[in-house]
Order: structure tokens, then sequence, then C-alpha cells
């Protein structure tokens, strides 16, 4: 067992297309089926950049790696470039998932609107609270009833999930890793505020939202020098 | 009003440590709390680097914009570098924040264990459902009573909240962002799945719960049809 690096994925580069572009495609994604919904045909690179939040430049760079290179003075059509992505991100099969720990955050994220409208099949949440166990949750429309822990590798082996997510306490992050590693699963979605340690061959993303409030707090803590800066100037 | 670009603060350079750098080093301080927790007093870039899932090189190069150089054949000292991350990232003050939307989501955040060691305070709860408004929910060990979003301006003002989080259904996001905007809220988290619009001098960061499914299940496809060419070159 070896300590999976969190921002190995980020940075390197496997299959062809750099982890970087992997990391963005959601995002373009999510633009397109916008745009879609809105009866757009064709879309600039500009546009579409713009509606993602990138550069024109590395939109171009990125959808160059699926091999999708736009018309020139036309742009890209909508449908085949989001079909290509949908492709590229293995979302044009059905991915099953399940989610252990169903406290707050597991009810959430099993209420999650997104996540089957892009391939994704909540079937099975787990908790070890007996008292939890038996509980109806609404997910997509469909009631999922909360199992035992027990009973996860009979459910993770019969419907093939290869995707855990893991939303328990800290302290039983890593043995629910384990027994999910243990019966199949290769992907780890991790919310829990620990490095999960997993085998080689095991991804893991970890979700960490304390994380995301700190990089606020650093651009905040330099608004308030720069307006200081400016009040004492002024 | 101009959309903010999702991915304009990981790419750009401002204050003087690059927004990639500022990204990393929540990271780095989390692995440093741990080893300064088990009484670990110097680290070498190679340690501190694997706790962190990067390279050494890129570790030691993200440290130098703090200033931080480290003495060869010795390494950093682990309580003062956590000094300078912290310093660097703001976390010496305390910033009080904001969640709107108190549902499953919404709870979680609240009760979140992470907000309150590093440097966040929960200040107050906003939800639109008027049967919610008045519940008390435990926030650090403190009770917090969810209000009513009428009452957000004041408690913003009187509390200088500059950190606001929305954990709303997707079609109140941007009404919600507009109120918090409107009175002073300079950062916001987003959890709904929209992007939000800000005026210039306003950072969004999103959390998208379906983009990290979908960048597992990209490297899930790979590992399956890397699995296949093996079975049948066999």
């Amino acid at each position: 067992m070896s300590v999976s690096p969190v921002a190995k994925t980020p940075q390197g580069v496997r299959s062809g297309i750099p982890d970087a572009t992997v990391n963005r495609l959601p995002t373009y994604h999510r633009s397109l089926v916008s745009m879609a919904s809105r009866g757009i045909l064709l879309v600039s690179s500009e546009e579409l950049a713009d509606a993602s939040g990138v550069s024109s430049a590395k939109l171009r760079k990125d959808l160059s790696f699926l091999g999708s290179y736009g018309t020139r003075g036309v742009g890209y059509d909508v449908e085949f470039l989001l079909y290509q992505i949908a492709r590229a991100l293995g979302l044009t099969q059905q991915w099953p998932v399940v989610i252990v720990g169903i406290g707050n955050l597991g009810h959430a994220l099993a209420g999650y609107p997104g996540f089957a409208s892009r391939g994704f099949k909540v079937v099975g949440l787990f908790d070890s609270d007996d008292n939890r166990v038996g509980e109806q949750v609404s997910v997509a429309g469909l009631n999922v009833v909360i199992s035992s822990i027990a009973d996860l590798p009979q459910i993770v082996r019969s419907s093939g999930v290869s995707i855990g997510v893991i939303a328990t306490p800290e302290k039983s992050a890593q043995e629910v890793c384990d027994v999910l590693v243990r019966h199949g699963v290769t992907s780890i979605l991790n919310f829990a505020p620990v490095l999960l340690e997993v085998p080689a061959g095991v991804d893991v993303r970890r979700v960490d939202l304390a994380t995301e409030l700190q990089i606020l707090a650093f651009h905040e803590q330099r608004k308030s020098q720069l307006a200081m800066a400016e009040s004492n100037a002024g």
C-alpha cells in the first residue's frame, strides 16, 4: 500500500489526454449542454471559452486532444462536440456508484440532481449506524434503502460498481476505503478530511470543503490589504 | 455585471504568489498540521512533498514564493513553515462566514468539523423556507438558529462577513448571490450547479460534485480499456 498523492492526477499525463485537460472537460461539457438546451447549433471557440471560464487558446488546445478542431470562421458543432467529450469522459455509459456514510453530506450527495443527468446511478447507500439502516432515501426519484456495510461486498459485485463515494467521518474513512478496494472498487471520491492509502491502480480524488474556503480567504486578505494601502495613500 | 470565469483564479497570478501555488498551500498546511501533531519538528522537502502528493521540486518552488527555502540537509522547521503558510493564507485571522440554503448540504457544511479549526466561524445560517427558519443547528458545538434571508443584510454588516457559501437549489443561487454581493460579501463558495454572475472584485469558487465523479469516470474508462486490451493480447 502506498499513499495516493492527491495532486498526482492533475499534474500527470495518462492515456494521451493530459490530466489538466481531462479536469476541464466536465466544464466544457456543462457549457455545451446549456447551449444545446437553448437550441444553439454552432459555437465559436471564443464563446465556449467564455462560458467555461478559460482562454480560447487553452480551449482549442484541450479540444485538439480529442481530435476536435472546429471549422475556421464557423466554430464547433455543439451536438458533435458534446458527443466527443461525453465519449472521452466515459459518459456514454452508465456508472453504478455507491455512497458510504449517509449523514447530512451523504444525504445531500444521494439527492444531488447532477449525478443522474451525467451518467451516474447510485445503486447503494451504506451506513455503519444500525439506526439508519433500512431508512429510505429518495435518489433521482426512486427510493433507495440504506444498507448495512456488511451488505456492501454483495452489492458492489452484483452491480459491477467501480466508483465509491466516502462521506463518513474522518476516523472510519480508511477502513471503509479498504473494504471498497477489497471488493473491486477502483475509483474513490473522498469527502473525509484524511489522505487515504490505496494500492496502485486505484484513483482517489479528495474534495476538501475547507480548502476552498482557505483559497477564498487568501484572496480576501489580499483585497483588504489593497484597500488599506489605497486608503492610506489617499 | 460580467460572467465570473471559473478558471480565472487557478490560472492567473495576483498578489505575487501564483494562484496555482495558493491552491496548493492548504494541502501543505494540512500535511504540516498532521506532522506537528505527531511531534515532528523538522521535515525535508521530499517528506512534505510526499505527504502532500506533489513533486519535491514543485513544493520547493511553491514555498520559495513565501520566502521559505529550508536549510540544505536539514529541511524546514515545521512550526515556522506552518506559521508562514497560515499567514499567507490569512488563517491568522478569523473569517466570519454565512451559509445560505440549509437543506442536507447546508446542514453538512454547517457541521463540517474542518471549518473552525482553520479559521472560519459560521455566524449565520439562512433559508428561504419559513418552516426551517428558527430551527437550531449545531455548529462547532454551539447552536445557531436558521434565519430568514430578510435578516441577511443585518447579520452580514454587523459581523463584517466577506465570505458567503451558497448551498441553495440551482434556481435561487443567482438571486442569493446578488443579495450577498449587494450587502458587501466579496467571496462566494458556490455549490449550486450554475455559473454565477458577479461584479469585478468578487471571487467565486464553484464546487461541482458531479465534475469530480466525471473525472474519476474518465480514468475508470481508460483502466477498463487497458484491461480489455491486455486480455485480448493475452
